[in-house]
């Protein structure tokens, strides 16, 4: 454990957790299809592995606004790059093969991270009561959660479009949750440790491997919050 | 109005409306892009109008438990209907074309339908709260919402990625509402209707003039709900 717990004497009135690279494994599935995505344009292109990714990124972001965040807007922004970095040159066939990476990244098997399932069932055994807090798809989310076996030990699950002050701030408001008696713990300082923070509340920083380029912090501060190795260690953390 | 309003003599303690074609225009955004999308095939291909649609409707709904509802999938399921269709002879250019179909939709300006205003107002000026009750992608919803210019007349809105019994049934037990004082009205009866009436809610049917063919009900019952010509007349339905 890193960072500062001052003033976490007293237990939180809810422990929220993130879904994606918190409870279960995401990014790699991600990570596995941008290497799917670069062979495939290998075929027609001679392009650095980090230029494809860069120019994947960009056309991410540039449609963040229109499609928001899920496997559904990352499956229309890879057919987006790969007709523009082959000047349109891309069979059809092979954009089906897109169309296919996206669809198995939407039935890929949720497979939980390791220690997940021990701090849960401790966090309940102590009587706190648990909340998913989860951003992207809703249909892809819903169906995570339920394919996690998780739903039913979880009191509310929110799935929200982003996670930024505003949105904790009316979650919290609308259950009645001060934020000082409000824990969030997840693997993104940029939406599940600083929002939280600037709101008042506790937040616990718990890095996955990777990190999606768009969720990179420039100047990661250090302080406030708490990083643990494994959401294993959340239990001990909270002294139960 | 047609139907029955049987003990409908004390007012709800919620009425919730649809989205979609219930508050403002969406199916004929959709029959617009299913119009520009037989041209672009009819370059390739020499099939009747309503053959291609039926293709696209069977892509829809067998992707619908991948994608679920809304723009992004109908846009991945237009790109491979047209990959389909065309023996994989449509060139990535037009592929293109379809992306940009999709992103027209969900960059299409929000019109509200005819006297829903003037309805939403008499119902908030008689002090019944108003919830959205929407289906579809999470996103878009939002944004949607956000641009009706609607979203502060509203107590409480909702996404939902299926409207069904069992949604319907844990929203009002969340909210602490009986299903015989919750009233949902909006256009599809197969999401709006139907599943409200099996909780024992009461509902208002307010039909479209284009109903997607998968919110088809093939034997529309009659009974047990009230139908009306526009949302305007809901104020008067229910004597305010």
């Amino acid at each position: 454990m890193q960072g500062s717990t001052q003033g976490w004497s007293r237990l939180p009135a809810v422990v929220a957790l993130d879904g994606d690279d918190t409870l279960w494994h995401n990014e790699t599935a991600f990570a596995a299809s941008h290497d799917r995505f670069r062979d495939l344009l290998g075929r027609h292109v001679d392009l650095p592995a980090a230029e494809v990714d860069a120019l994947l990124l960009a056309t991410e972001r540039r449609n963040l606004s229109a499609y928001g965040y899920g496997v559904k807007g990352f499956t229309l922004s890879m057919v987006e790059t790969a007709i523009a970095v082959t000047g349109g040159r891309i069979p059809a066939a092979e954009i089906q093969e897109i169309l296919d990476l996206g669809r198995a990244m939407l039935a890929h098997p949720v497979e939980l991270l390791d220690g997940v399932r021990e701090a849960v069932d401790r966090l309940r055994a102590a009587g706190l009561p648990l909340w998913i807090i989860t951003k992207g798809d809703l249909f892809d989310q819903e169906s995570k959660i339920a394919r996690s076996g998780l739903a039913d030990l979880f009191q509310h699950v929110e799935i929200v479009s982003e996670k930024d002050p505003d949105t904790y701030g009316r979650l919290l408001e609308r259950n009645g949750i001060p934020p000082r008696d409000f824990l969030m713990a997840g693997n993104s300082l940029r939406s599940d440790v600083l929002p939280v923070l600037a709101l008042g509340g506790r937040a616990v920083h718990v890095p996955y491997a990777l990190t999606w380029a768009h969720e990179v912090v420039d100047e990661a501060p250090t302080d406030g919050f708490a990083t643990l190795d494994s959401l294993r260690d959340l239990p001990d953390l909270l002294g139960l």
